[in-house]
């Protein structure tokens, strides 16, 4: 009997990778854990991927259906990618291979809301659901799984699917039990009942996944690392990105449209994010909540001084760095994290209900406030919309970010109409970047305009925008409301692809 | 004292449009009732637009901020415009005269999600609220409003005006007592709660309005209908639509998606809802609810067949004929309908909860399944999102719809690039048009183009869409996820601009 799985049925089927990997077949659909790199398998994705190998050797087809939390790893992901052995793919992906195959064509992929692929899977969008591949930390003796850094779609993959394979990681720390929340009480329409969550440090259910014996045909033994995350120390940049937003935030608490502890936090994964949540541990702001995607380093801070006294996520998303900080002081984290699934960490009727402030990054914004947050140069997908949709929506307050130029300054991040919209201009309400913060809240889309290039956009491209609207207003007199000139609009990415330069 | 104002204190408010009129300010913010041409102030803002039209005269400005719960009518909104007397309006707006203002930059628009309407007011986000004037059918001896045709945001505006104007319309019959809930209990992130709604025909709140008495200004009495929503039959394009819709929903009841039963509909406003909503009294379903924003004919005829046994709204949106009807069995509906605040009928956390059909109808949609929903030709706004993307994006299932061409033939309504995009790729499950139905679920978008083209595009315009798809998929080889030609992909909209045909 082995340390970390003390239920006597699930004891019988520890396996290899191997062996376990023989159970997936071509053309299944697989749901793996992961999400932000924390807590995908680390064996079995391997082991088919040498399947995949062999059998694509022989002739033979050898591709699956891939879903997932989120965001994997180059071990998983990765791995599977480079055997050319992921035909469909959802609900998000950041893994660079992967990518190179979405935009080449090979692989079809699904970019969908995160709080939208659970639910969806149960309502059969996305087909049958074959084989689910978890990884956890144990197996307790009555059969309940204690979960790993991430809790994403697991409960739904361990519930839906036919066959379950669990990958028992020794490298996670057994003390994670304790840190999760797992709502049992979600259901199909109509026998939906409102979610008990008031509060983001509550918990509504339970501490384990649940599977069903009957269907784990395999488990493998692990002892490996997450991926980790790496980020790059704030620079100037960013800082001033964050500094205005923080900025921001204090005016709104003065005008009295926000708590002085403000209101829930939702930050998304980057670098911009990381220097806003530093900013925010620089900043007067103190008695902190996040009900957010993923904790990353910069939560891992605010936890430390204490500006942060709660974090509810879905997944870790730590640096080398964090993951140490946090093994060491485990216990010291205990009660003040929470993860729980996706359909609960991004559920719009979360989010409404406690006023989530959103942060989330972005590709570039047009004039009018519309957001790309996923395609590059309109045809090329960078990651996904994760939760970003999900958040903005819903929030109480949003802020989308970027640097104002890109490549050195030969993109620009404002341009005169977004080449791919993933925010509408009904959904933005503050565009920060580095020159400043424009807020949109009750602005036309002409005051928006305005605002934009004044506040946002970068020195270089200022003039050329305000060229744009003005000769669009004066082109088509009737047609005032969101004035373009249709065969300009996307000539800055036209102009990009062409020269290198916008 | 006047029949329908038994309250001791409001019956010493009662007074002469003219004189109400008067109350309100250059400048002002004022809030008004109506929703779908129903229940809207009848003769203030006429008064108010002679005040407008006699300042203007004397070169004075008399403009004000116009907030309503969606479109009014004529002599209102339109009264207004024709009076050059709006400077700002929100959140929606269908009204000609308006329209062409807004469209000619004279007036600044802020179209808006209709369920964050009043919370964003709460939050500030569109200032002050000066004046609301709300149209009711009786104030009761205590004080309490008996709510008229429509509830939209007046819960709102009666709550958050310095000074209200009550329009008390004797043309309403005063047995719509009992056909509204209104609900009490929203609050101010960090204190909400959940909205504890589990069953379209449950009620959650109150049959009346309520104001504070002191802040009544004045009183004044009508006798005038409603605007009348002009139907035309349905015709065969129309028919196909709702036979296309009507047969998919019964294949995913066959396929056990969907109870026999269906979820709560949510149907869109015009011709083509009207025609699905027939469709459905000529199926084979039956004990169908409602849970939308408005209650046009075809809900009637359904409610009167027994199709249909509960409808929940925020408003009526009738002919005339439709109006008699309702009137002369107003006994019959009693119980049958509840109208709700529109933060309630459009909440996110209950129309994900209920798991809510989506019937909406579009403009234009692209071949990767972005939908347009409100502008023409990118720049020219026709209505506003309204609450389609309160109830696609939280919808079980969504359709948006529309013949597939426009102007005879001179407009496809498949097209390369949506000219602009209310509901992404990320929210659209169904597009229908008289050719037929694409189902776009779990697609990733190269495969939503081929589906899109195949099924939905007029046969005139196939070919050239595919050609479209044919090319970008081939220009850019490593960005074929969403494959655009940026040069070309608003070419359509432009040919149209210039030729008169795409």
């Amino acid at each position: 009997m082995s340390a970390r799985v003390t239920c006597p049925v699930l004891s019988t089927r520890i396996t290899t990778a191997e062996a376990a990997a023989e159970l997936i077949r071509h053309g299944d659909n697989v749901g793996m854990s992961g999400f932000t790199g924390a807590g995908y398998p680390k064996a079995v994705p391997a082991a088919l991927a040498a399947r995949m190998h062999a059998a694509h050797a022989h002739g033979s087809e050898f591709r699956i259906g891939l879903w997932t939390g989120a965001s994997t790893a180059p071990d998983a992901d990765g791995i599977l990618a480079e055997a050319h052995g992921i035909a469909r793919r959802m609900p998000y992906n950041s893994d660079p291979v992967l990518r190179r195959e979405i935009n080449s064509g090979e692989v079809e992929y699904v970019d969908a809301h995160l709080s939208h692929s659970a639910p969806q899977m149960w309502f059969g969008f996305f087909g049958h659901l074959d084989v689910a591949v978890v990884e956890v930390v144990a197996a307790l003796p009555d059969g309940l799984l204690v979960p790993s850094t991430s809790v994403g779609n697991n409960k739904t993959w361990l519930d839906q699917a036919d066959k379950v394979i669990l990958e028992v990681n020794h490298w996670q720390p057994r003390e994670l039990e304790g840190f999760h929340d797992v709502y049992y009480k979600a259901a199909l329409p109509p026998h939906r009942l409102p979610i008990p969550l008031t509060d983001p440090t509550a918990r509504i259910g339970d501490p384990y996944l649940r599977v069903d014996p009957r269907k784990v045909v395999a488990v493998v033994e692990t002892r490996a690392p997450d991926r980790n995350t790496v980020f790059t120390e704030p620079d100037d940049t960013s800082q001033a990105i964050a500094s205005h937003l923080v900025h921001f935030l204090q005016q709104e608490v003065a005008a009295g449209r926000m708590p002085a502890d403000l209101l829930p936090l939702q930050s998304g994964v980057g670098n911009v994010a990381n220097a806003v949540l530093a900013g925010l541990d620089a900043s007067p702001f103190t008695n902190l909540v996040a009900f957010t995607e993923v904790i990353q380093d910069g939560m891992l801070d605010l936890l430390d001084t204490g500006t942060l006294r709660f974090a509810s996520a879905t997944s870790f998303g730590l640096s080398s760095e964090g993951v140490s900080r946090f093994m060491e002081n485990i216990d010291h984290y205990k009660g003040r994290v929470l993860l729980r699934s996706e359909e609960i960490s991004n559920h719009p009727e979360l989010v409404r209900r406690l006023g989530v402030i959103a942060m989330n990054g972005m590709i570039e914004a047009d004039i009018y406030g519309n957001v790309n947050s996923t395609h590059v140069m309109g045809s090329a997908v960078m990651n996904g919309i994760g939760g970003s949709g999900d958040f903005a929506r819903n929030a109480f307050l949003n802020f989308f970010m970027s640097p104002s130029t890109a490549k050195g300054g030969a993109i620009s991040a404002i341009v005169p109409m977004a080449s791919h919209v993933d925010h509408t201009e009904h959904d933005v309400h503050v565009l920060v970047t580095e020159q400043g913060l424009a807020d949109l809240r009750g602005l036309s889309p002409r005051a928006r305009a305005t605002r934009i290039i004044e506040r946002c956009a970068h020195p270089e491209y200022r003039d050329a925008l305000t060229d744009y609207v003005e000769r669009a207003d004066r082109a088509r007199p009737t047609a005032r409301h969101t004035p373009h000139l249709l065969d300009e609009a996307l000539s800055w990415h036209q102009r990009y692809l062409d020269t290198g330069h916008m």
